[in-house]
């Protein structure tokens, strides 16, 4: 297809189709002339994914194309593939450097937990995220108690292991799946959370 | 104290201070002279709770600025003032525009979820929100069966229930935790589900 049928199938501006060829966020099309390149399925379902990491997800550009690159140079294992794309998806890229002080609220959760995450260690990127969330709730007064953290524990074990078996078995296609169901089935989650909030507070009026 | 001491404490740097205050996020101190002015408690916490939700949660400016509003002026009761701070934390500003592709979505997962989100409607911000997000991952090709919607469901009320046995009594005081918890707390829950997701990915190898 031309540029110009990729525009009016992905909703996407002409000026943004061009920006993330530019940005190398989406390939170029294949040269068919001197000003004309022809595109395919391929670079539709990519800038949908590239409009939902940034616009639904809220990503900045630089997160969502360390996410493509990601899912286009899957290196190593799932488990590693996993970490990096994790990492990617970091709030504060530079929550590294405050990573000691998150650690104690970190370690004082898994201790809540207990054997329901045995794997996890202070090396795995969403220890360090989740160390950075309980400190940012604690500072505002918020602390999460053991009670509360056991609860978002195990019913955060129960959804990943709903989605786990729902791992396509191709490598390839389950790094895919892993990577982009963090993205995109995250805000799902959110949004019922929220909607469950609401159905409370209307069950209070 | 003074801004010298408000910029140690917080760990914020002075020009930082001076942009929010110049922006109204946070008031300005007392004057106490030409060039001098009194900070106390209350700026200070309420400067963590800006670099909470900017740097933790990740909120521009403007939408940080609209959840301290709602905080500051809790107008109705809980499920109005919650269906505002909802609102202000949608990914997508403009999503509304769009609500008519992402409706079909949430009504789908609506009908899959059965009794217990009972009190649903489609005017409830959240309601938006999760078409939204079902739409993207449907778009992404990831689409959500009615079985991992119900899984989702029904671990969100869970969680929402665990909540709301939380809730201060003092109306005051519930809406600012009912805000905030809907802020702080979904990294701690997504943190989790990332960290579940590598614990399910490291017993694998």
């Amino acid at each position: 297809m031309k540029i110009s049928d990729l525009v009016r199938e992905s909703d996407v501006p002409l000026a943004t189709v061009k920006f993330y060829i530019r940005e190398g966020l989406l390939p170029a099309g294949d040269a068919t002339g001197a000003r004309r390149a022809e595109y395919d399925e391929r670079h539709l379902s990519r800038l949908r994914l590239i409009r939902s990491l940034t616009v639904v997800a809220g990503l900045p550009l630089s997160r969502t194309k360390s996410i493509l690159d990601t899912i286009d140079h899957p290196d190593g294992d799932m488990y590693e593939t996993l970490g990096r794309a994790i990492s990617a998806l970091a709030a504060d890229p530079h929550a590294d450097a405050h990573s000691a002080h998150g650690a104690r609220y970190a370690e004082d959760a898994l201790a809540a937990l207990g054997d329901e995450y045995h794997a996890s260690d202070a090396r795995m990127e969403a220890f360090t995220q989740l160390g950075e969330a309980l400190r940012a709730a604690a500072v505002c007064g918020l602390s999460i108690d053991a009670e509360l953290i056991r609860s978002y524990g195990h019913h955060a074990m129960e959804i990943a292991r709903a989605e786990f078996t729902r791992m396509p078995p191709a490598p390839e296609a389950a790094v895919e799946y892993s990577i982009l169901g963090t993205v995109l089935y995250e805000p799902v989650i959110a949004a019922l959370r929220r909607l469950a909030h609401q159905n409370l507070a209307a069950d209070l009026r």
